[in-house]
């Protein structure tokens, strides 16, 4: 009886796992000031994501709605967020890829201005390069892009398109503004967030301790 | 039958509000050793405020006296805090201002004091800048003022009323002390709250990075 | 038909304010593997004091025993802990001091390595100088004294006894060991513990920050 | 009725210890990623260890399996992770090893890096060295190994025999990777755990504050 084109059970499944992880996240302090917006992918036309500007750390089904994937709502009157659209290119480029996380954690942030110049940090010599999907050795290099921050959604977009025709990639920064990882599915995008973290985090501690740059 | 001149729903509202979110507030460290204080306006003539010298991690009803806005208490014989009236300038000045949080964290604390000479914090470049109303880009600035620290709480207030006259403001930070920040409900003070710890947060780490200053 | 010396129900207050307040300092990272030691007057001649050596994420009633103000335990096997005496020391010599707090944290630690040639901390210019009994405002300076470590506790009880005898004092350093803070009950205490941590907090980060030093 | 050569009882207390103690782990967010992994001695020939890949904010009994000193699975088909060898050395090696914990957290990783060219980290002056069997006084000095990471563990695991033959040790860093910490039961290792993590994060501190190096 249902009148929307979507799963109603791929719905709830899918909202029950975005509301934990998000609460986790929020608890980090890695979504300051109802910042950040996280999706999961529902079927081959159809996303859920986090309502625009709602307290991450209290989090609810109420706060999620479903798009298609050129970001127009469905099923309901949200307002999506201009950020959708970065979230249903990785979807409709990637039949693979079924959940994107966009975060804001100071580390992120601070990145993000530190490594703006040379537009990428590179994590090289690290156990933890093991968690990103397809390296098997901390003897592989990854370099995480960072793009300059627009308002302008479609330059941010073609940008990562740009980057995504040159090889596979799990996340990238934006500058002054945060991080977006993904994955097949929520544990591993989660697994690709907590990397990226972890190892932007030992990157700007090595250069507070003078060891970098 | 209530002899006193504010509705007692309004105050048990303010009050429920004000005890969720100083308690989590509390846990990130942000009201060490008994200090800030926080309150929320009920009406035109009158506001909640927390008990000066309570504990902000067990913060309970009994812990929250209401004011009038020249920072008398009423209905009760609860001394205020003598920093009542930095709270109650606010809400006497404009009908718009609900909510007044001041917290005591540690970045803010070391940023009063790393910026006191320079009067301000100047923010700029970063996505977050949009947490303000009014801001719908990040590429704005905004300029948090440092006051001298003072115990004469009128000397402060006159600083503070020449800032609020050359133009729309959500905080100002006072040296070796803290922050105050506002806006038109609790959950607006607690977004220019979250924004203006984690841009500082971040201005901080950028110095001990070497990128600034 | 109690065979011991002192009042039960005293010591069953004192207990329960001990285990409520050292496991929020144990989740704090305060305590790290098993340091620590926690203290609390039960009257004249005697103070519950935690049993060296165990977890203080996990306290229990089982983990505090009595002493006498020599430092000998009273109504039990428990071997006390040899820094038992410096707290003991400050129940002998001042009546009105009732809770005494020994803590290790990372910022305590840190903190009496760098300053252990010089001696002291110094604390001038922070509101929260208001905190310490007796203060009425940010323009006084505290100087929080750092003592050379010993494994021999007459010596360190030595020094902390001609410090006491220049004036009052609510705490000091031991050199690669951490902090004693106390006061005239568990409130009090843990107040001026906290100041302490964040002052001493705020000092360290304007050193990394280049401002001091 | 049990067809397996150990005892379940003594697996079922294992598992639960590990399980508390690894969740709090996990919640100090030193097992980023699914990364990080934890052991039990069971008896002679066997130990329990958490299974390759799981979520450690999350583990159960389900993600705990038996091996022998070998690092052969017993009564289970889960793969052993790479790194039980390491485990398993040191439980072959000295009959009181009776729990292996192995973390990532950042501090690690930081020293690891910083530390690697010196091939370890001198631990000197602290109280806590006290936290480490066999030391009962500041005035020891511990020097922590630092080795060169690598993904085949006979390689490490021949470093490691080497320097255990020159006397006795707690623990490890491997280069880009993190720590193992060892003792004879699961308080024990984990007391030797908090204490290099605490110690670790000292010295790294004082190195951004200039005082060392």
């Amino acid at each position: 009886m249902s009148a929307v084109p979507y799963d109603h059970k791929q719905l709830a499944d899918a909202a029950g796992e975005i509301i934990v992880n998000v609460r986790e996240l929020a608890a980090l302090g890695w979504t300051p000031a109802t910042s950040s917006n996280f999706s999961r992918r529902l079927d081959a036309a159809h996303a859920a994501i986090t309502v625009s500007g709602r307290d991450k750390g209290r989090l609810t089904e109420a706060d999620i709605m479903v798009v298609d994937l050129d970001g127009r709502a469905v099923g309901s009157d949200h307002r999506p967020s201009a950020e959708t659209l970065l979230h249903t290119q990785l979807y409709r480029r990637d039949a693979d890829v079924g959940c994107v996380l966009h975060t804001h954690s100071h580390n992120q942030t601070v990145a993000s201005r530190l490594f703006a110049g040379e537009g990428r940090v590179r994590l090289e010599g690290y156990e933890l390069l093991k968690a990103f999907r397809g390296n098997a050795t901390h003897e592989a290099a990854i370099e995480l892009p960072v793009l300059a921050n627009s308002q302008h959604m479609p330059t941010l977009a073609a940008q990562v398109d740009t980057l995504l025709d040159h090889g596979p990639m799990w996340g990238y920064l934006i500058d002054g503004h945060g991080l977006y990882a993904w994955g097949r599915d929520m544990a591993e995008a989660r697994r690709h967030l907590d990397a990226f973290e972890f190892l932007i985090g030992c990157e700007l501690d090595l250069r507070r301790l003078g060891v970098r740059g």
